[in-house]
């Protein structure tokens, strides 16, 4: 698959003067929410995890974990979880990344010494960013095999019903999930253009006039974008919506003491 | 570049049974931390930043920001600021990378409405999740292209100070910064050795004791990597080091105060 810059900011005249046909490959990143019926083979998890592993890592924690459910009904009762989504049942492959500081927890439990970092926000952090550098390569990786994916974020709608049914010990939370299969070609959907790149690109320093100064004509090309598949709204009523206010979260307002009774205290 | 799943495992008898010109690419990574004297051009960055917004985002809702920083006086600056990395000071371009939720909050401001959702830890931790996601998209991009990167997690050291050297407006933080150039050829550095897939892959449901019991093995395997360097100590000394008190945090263990001080509370 080969992306182009016109459609990654739906933007006529946008250019690149260096490409590769890896970012090719990144620009045409969008994601599937619509499954073909073939399976994901274990040499292809392999290799998307192999993909993961060689990311970056803060100190080389490595401080994630990823469990794949390929069982239907474990993907049902995760759909359930993670705001009905059906594709997370349909897809073949659905993959529950871990923030995993637990592994260093039970190192410690049998050195018989402390480990007081982990008790702070910075390093559930660490937790959670490594997590998303590994996932981030698994889904190029997957995109390299033919293969489809898309972020789950709605796994941590209800995380202790997540962490019970895939039996994850203290110290760990599901950070997201990722659906992966081969995509289905009668989805209807296309490569979503971002904000011009003026607007979250600065020099030198931060400059938030001239930044702002593209949002409008970006709301316009996005209220096209979402027109054609019959949707309503430019980007920044979407972006005012969905960060309204606690009820437009899910439940996931209640993260922060969430993770403190999964071991994640954050202070 | 290309990498093998042996070195990636330091694991002779590693193999992949599905792999693409990517997934060699991603497997050759290793932190660059010496770099050549040529420059990283507009029309790279220009790329990079492309493939870093050809990321998934929350929503599409794009809360990071990237600062590219050239001057060599303020790179000096900012690696005095970050533990002194003096590769900061010697790679053509940093990028630092910026959780951004003050865009959103000014939308909100000019349309005298609330955003009050960007006030919780879920909504700071998308901040972090989606600065990753897309950062690693430029790591990969990097690297197809001939650069070399390696992370700056230090920024985080004295992230008020980082926040007055970019002039960054509230509700926004230095994620992490991102150092770029031409690698060193002379730089004695290698692939360095992840632990062994089954002790961070769980199939169905999480399996500590099956993990962990995988643990030694890659001990032995990173003990002798870093005695290749002249290093001591394995994998589990290490993380037990790094994670041992706030103590080893170099001021990160104040995360949340200042986050709270940054527009993000993080409640």
């Amino acid at each position: 698959m080969t992306g182009t810059p016109t459609a990654r900011y739906g933007d006529p005249d946008a250019v690149l003067g260096a490409v590769s046909d890896v970012i090719r490959l990144q620009l045409a990143h969008r994601s599937v929410r619509a499954f073909g019926p073939r399976d994901v083979h274990d040499d292809e998890l392999t290799a998307l995890i192999a993909a993961a592993q060689s990311a970056p890592t803060s100190s080389n924690l490595q401080p994630w974990s990823v469990v794949a459910v390929r069982d239907p009904a474990r993907r049902a009762r995760l759909a359930a979880l993670a705001a009905d989504q059906r594709f997370i049942a349909q897809a073949p492959l659905f993959l529950v990344w871990i923030a995993d500081l637990g592994r260093a927890r039970r190192l410690a439990a049998r050195a018989g010494t402390d480990v007081d970092a982990a008790d702070y926000l910075e390093t559930t952090l660490i937790g959670y960013i490594d997590t998303a550098l590994a996932a981030q390569n698994a889904v190029v990786a997957a995109a390299s095999l033919g293969l489809g994916t898309v972020f789950v974020g709605a796994i941590r709608n209800s995380p202790e019903a997540v962490a019970a049914e895939l039996r994850l010990p203290p110290h760990t939370t599901a950070a997201f999930g990722l659906a992966v299969g081969a995509p289905d070609p009668d989805e209807r959907a296309d490569v979503k253009p971002r904000l011009p790149q003026q607007a979250v690109l600065h020099h030198e320093h931060y400059d938030a006039d001239a930044a702002d100064g593209h949002l409008p004509v970006y709301d316009e090309r996005l209220a096209a974008y979402n027109a054609r598949f019959g949707l309503h709204g430019n980007w920044s009523d979407r972006v005012l919506a969905r960060l309204k206010g606690p009820e437009s979260m899910a439940g996931r307002h209640l993260l922060r003491d969430t993770l403190r009774r999964q071991g994640l205290p954050s202070r």
